[in-house]
């Protein structure tokens, strides 16, 4: 590949100043795999930006933590310019907020939407992924997906309106939508969801209600394919279940979504009928509360990029990256995180598919600095090779599952229940971004653990709140 | 007084079952004379009904601490019906959260917002205050105000959007009015916002930017009377003033603010003329952060108590409460805490007006429930005493003044600095609600002490962000 970028300097009409010949790393999208690459730079001879829409980075992997009151906001997300402060005092990088609208690749320039144009000499794209509602972005309102804190907020939100909704009801048919509870999607994040609330409503707030028993609320879980965790083995996939069952959620299998709306979910499920025949049969399932964990959109900054370079995307709109993660003909684009449709090459005549795990995303964001560190010394990139540590997902409380692999052995082991709770709560913490959050986060899970309770259970005044759950009588459907 | 009160039943139609016998108590806001109330109730035998719009009880002392993004949201706000779990489990008492639309005494009603009738024996209402512009409201959306934890964060994501905005702004002219901060009022709140904006600026932040040195921010406090802190004694006043001045805030006495806009502040000054003469002077300050402390206004209830039973109301729109907290010819309505203009009988023939201080709420909660009580016993009711401890208020780490009354002396002692901030870290500490609650505040405060670091510096996404603080490039006035 023959190197068009390096040393090239920005435009007298740049904002940014370049010293001459320290060439620019712009890194778009600071989760784990932009973070990952910045500071692998630490130490190079370049100057790096990082532009995020946000001021914060995410620890996705315990929002749903912040969604169901159990952890406040900042236990898990961290200032970016302050986890980056070192390498900004010394001058290593800039960290700018705000919303990249196109990419130029011709000019070799990054825009934002206040129309700033910033060049660069490398381009490490790391844009992540957002919700899919599979065309029916119509629901989005009804199930909000869980991504940012935003989403988080929201969800908190809700649910703990439903059940002050609940309890503010004296019609019982009236107040039955507001203690069902349903989790379309049964992924890590939608069985972690769905555990969590069956522990709210058993165990949290089972003696704070007077005219309901929050015992009562139901917990659906709906999943299109035929098993919860379906990246799973089969018999971890069944104790998943067993445990969801367990802690009190319902686990509906084989249900495919067809309608959201402000009062429930319209699912077809297929029934076997008295000819022996096999037929979906539509199901209406009445509910004030939906939390979507179904549909993952790569970010549309992957079309930005494919209008710019004529790059392919995937079928998720997912950018197909070359093995040492850059793009056709674009040396000096990378592509790392849920953005990219990359594979890995530990054995290269058979590579394999890299899941969109944080992992992965961490992994590519140290390669992709990685091999601008090699072109920038004259040598040639690398491939990419994912290391895969095993997959884990918690249940809720003393329930999770694990298969993880044993180190330079290649054996993977599996293992559930408090076990792989504990071997979780530990990976977890330990992966947190910065001392203080994982004290912070360890003194709330011990509360929460011998208390049952829940300490960021405060949501905003109802004012703020989306029109279709504020406190105003609508009348049940049909 | 005659009773008119005390044991009559609900209507058949209220929702909730009321025990023949058992008298009901309506209390209307869980801030702290109305938590007061429902807690010294809590051996009563009464059927106790706690109706708020919110789901938390809020320490209000503390809010600014989450809006300069010191501390996180739960630690200074819990759920209400945890903290009355106690009394829920007894079967004592109702939580439930909602909006009272009207008051009508003549049927011994509440009204909620979705039209839910609510019989009360005794009504308790602590509705509160809220911010009053001065017939301004259209300054709201430029000058949040402090009250909720929705302000709060909206503040914080206002003030940490413009040090990002002004990272992202080239153009100094364009840049200054993101890198200035001014604050309207200087009572206790005002002081405490200013002090703590300019030890973000000055210490924080000081090593995160490239671009800005967010040490040349201004934070800039304005204040129509001659003096901050105008409660407290002038030699208090100018050590505040000192104080504020050492942290890095500007004070701007006697600045009568005449216009608030989306690009600064127009307020005029008195001047010496040359002629020797004063005469009002206009001033325009550009800013694009301003936060308002300096009007209160009663909540609007109180007008709704004044429409159903022809009470008097104060200019400030508070209710004007007879000696026993109640109104008159309605010996079972009492008004308590900011919403009441009520007075202390310490001296029967010389009563005090009562400050709108948080201990002042406190104890008339306690009074009303007392009172409550003595009426259900066929005794009479007694007038209100208020026990006035001193006053403090803050400025920033190590500074804040104070005068408090020895007790059981006529003395009071006034002092400022370092010894006044430890006293005043000490109260507050100890009046937050919940034995964890006060620890987490201990960590955080310690942290941020010792690291000048400020851990709860998140906010969502921008798209949450109000259209006016949106990262769009806006062109500076005239």
């Amino acid at each position: 590949m023959a190197s068009s970028a390096s040393s090239s300097t920005a435009p007298a009409s740049n904002a940014i100043a370049v010293k001459p010949g320290k060439p620019r790393v712009v890194i778009i999208g600071c989760g784990f795999g932009g973070l990952e690459a910045a500071k692998a730079l630490s130490h190079a001879e370049v100057e790096i930006v990082v532009i995020d829409r946000t001021n914060h980075h995410l620890f996705q992997p315990l929002l749903y933590q912040v969604a169901t009151a159990g952890l406040p906001a900042p236990a898990i997300a961290g200032p970016i310019r302050h986890i980056l402060r070192k390498q900004i005092a010394k001058g290593n990088l800039t960290v700018l907020m705000g919303e990249v609208s196109s990419i130029d690749a011709a000019s070799s320039c990054v825009v934002l939407d206040d129309g700033e144009h910033i060049h660069f000499d490398h381009l490490v794209l790391a844009a992540g992924a957002t919700h899919s509602y599979f065309g029916r972005d119509d629901w989005a309102k009804y199930a909000p997906g869980l991504k940012t804190l935003g989403d988080a907020f929201s969800i908190r939100r809700r649910v703990l309106t439903a059940f002050e909704r609940a309890e503010r009801e004296s019609d019982p048919v009236k107040r039955e939508p507001w203690l069902t509870f349903a989790v379309v999607g049964a992924g890590p994040t939608g069985v972690e969801m769905a555990g969590t609330l069956a522990e709210i409503a058993q165990q949290t707030l089972s003696a704070e209600f007077r005219r309901i028993d929050s015992r009562m609320a139901r917990v659906i879980l709906l999943e299109g394919a035929p098993r919860v965790l379906g990246t799973f083995t089969e018999d971890l996939s069944q104790r998943a279940q067993e445990q969801l069952e367990m802690l009190g959620a319902e686990v509906l299998a084989g249900a495919k979504v067809t309608n959201i709306t402000a009062f429930g979910i319209h699912y077809d499920v297929m029934e076997k009928q008295a000819d022996g025949s096999n037929r979906a049969v539509s199901h209406f399932l009445p509910t004030r509360t939906v939390i979507w964990a179904a549909g993952v959109a790569a970010s549309p900054l992957g079309k930005a990029l494919a209008k710019s370079t004529g790059c392919e995307l995937d079928r998720a709109g997912r950018v197909v990256v070359q093995p040492d993660l850059t793009i056709p003909g674009h040396p000096n684009i990378y592509v790392v995180g849920d953005l990219a449709s990359a594979k890995s090459y530990e054995d290269p005549d058979n590579p394999t598919p890299v899941p969109g795990v944080s992992p992965g995303a961490k992994q590519m964001g140290r390669k992709a600095a990685f091999n601008i560190l090699r072109r920038l010394k004259g040598q040639d990139t690398l491939a990419f090779r994912y290391f895969d540590y095993g997959s884990m997902a918690t249940i809720g409380k003393r329930a999770a599952v694990a298969m993880i692999d044993i180190p330079f052995t290649k054996k993977r082991i599996r293992f559930s229940g408090f076990a792989a709770w504990l071997f979780w709560l530990f990976v977890h913490v330990y992966f947190l971004i910065g001392f203080r959050n994982r004290t912070v986060v360890m003194m709330d899970w011990a509360w929460a653990y011998f208390t049952s309770q829940r300490h960021a259970r405060v949501f905003p005044d109802p004012h703020a709140l989306e029109p279709h759950t504020r406190v105003v009588r609508v009348d049940t459907p049909e």
